[in-house]
């Protein structure tokens, strides 16, 4: 049986506060548990509604499927929650491609920024301080699992930027077209920004290079792509470039 | 104020089967009602907690804040509500580039979809039966008023697919590199599965050419991109190769 401060803690975390004040965060579902328990994360607590795990982990205790209710952020609890540490930010390698945010605010946006950093091997992505928290049950769900791979690390963005000397590319609506812009697809920055207000004046100086994306519909077309699909996009032609 | 029956009916178009019944959907926010209004799109009732449309629209009914929550879909209510009509499946054209959707079910997913065709000028997308419903309230929102220039039209997809003469180019992790891949790049039909099961087997007997984009993770990486992502980076690539 869970006890009450069990439910409490696990609750909690929910808030960004509480998760780093513990150094704490929830994962949910069977598949996603796995590759957090196989990862370099460590395990901290283990509930599950039935014995799946009790071969490969002595730790799960098994709950009720109304246990799990109280304690799973999803709508449609799964069987299974896991609790891992945050690890400590991993040491900046300022080399091959990196992904930056400028203060990204979706989590779901997030979730799936990391899937694709997962995919295209990019294996670093720096956040701005105020981006949405990668340990935001809602991103470590839409992630599913790829934060295991993608180091996600929170850094004064600016000071970063001065720092490294990789070219910096931000993805700009009036920028070259990334098909065309002559740049440095081994060793760059790929910049992006808030979904509503874009890259701040601040990093924007720090640019080397503006790219974008070309657009073939009309002009009253719609504004901008959303900053996922933008990065996706970016991020497979300098792939395609670097090798 | 709002009669009860206003109320219900409002309420009602969250629901598929009344949306259809009535041929009504709700649109919400003045951004994207206001370009619902300047388009093709029928209005059939418009409310708003301030006097936004009175010199654009006589027909704007002026309610609380209180009532704008009892009919909106949001959980935090924009200033305006609009019901408009769902307009009949216009005539698939059967040239230049379109977009098939084959069971897409997560409404944010195709409200991403619309709002990528609107940036890539694909102005026709189609959708097999089981496809999530574009005049989902979620849909509309997440397509951000890219309903207005992008027709999306519901049909037997394998009737379709069979009647048209285009170039069928399928999104399969086994495809071969939409980089090398020799398509018909003016003319074709990209073809997207279901989130979780890709294409059905019915339609992919129905594909002339399977495509993919290059994976650069390691082998244990994630599994696949989100459908949206996918399709924005295989849609950039064909209207590139188109010009």
């Amino acid at each position: 049986m869970l006890s009450k401060n069990q439910i409490k803690l696990i609750s909690n975390l929910q808030k960004k506060k509480f998760r780093y004040k513990n150094r704490l965060f929830v994962a949910e579902g069977v598949k996603v548990i796995k590759e957090f328990l196989k990862s370099k994360f460590e395990l901290s607590a283990l509930y599950a509604t039935a014995d799946i795990f009790i071969q490969s982990e002595k730790n799960c205790q098994i709950i009720t499927e109304a246990e799990l209710k109280k304690i799973s952020n999803l709508s449609t609890p799964q069987t299974a929650l896991g609790v891992f540490k945050i690890p400590e930010n991993t040491v900046i390698k300022h080399k091959g491609i990196s992904l930056a945010l400028d203060g990204v605010r979706d989590p779901g946006n997030l979730g799936t920024l990391i899937r694709q950093c997962d995919w295209f091997g990019v294996d670093q992505l720096i956040c701005s301080l105020d981006t949405v928290d990668a340990y935001n049950p809602k991103v470590v769900q839409a992630s599913m699992g790829s934060l295991t791979r993608v180091d996600v690390i929170y850094t004064d963005l600016p000071s970063f930027l001065q720092q490294d000397q990789r070219m910096k590319l931000g993805a700009f609506m009036d920028g070259e077209s990334i098909y065309q812009a002559d740049i440095n697809a081994e060793e760059c920055i790929l910049i992006l920004g808030n979904e509503a207000n874009g890259i701040t004046s601040e990093i924007e100086m720090l640019i080397d290079q503006k790219v974008s994306i070309p657009q073939y519909g009309e002009i009253q077309a719609t504004e901008s792509l959303n900053v996922a699909t933008a990065a996706a996009i970016l991020t497979s032609e300098i792939k395609r470039k670097s090798f």
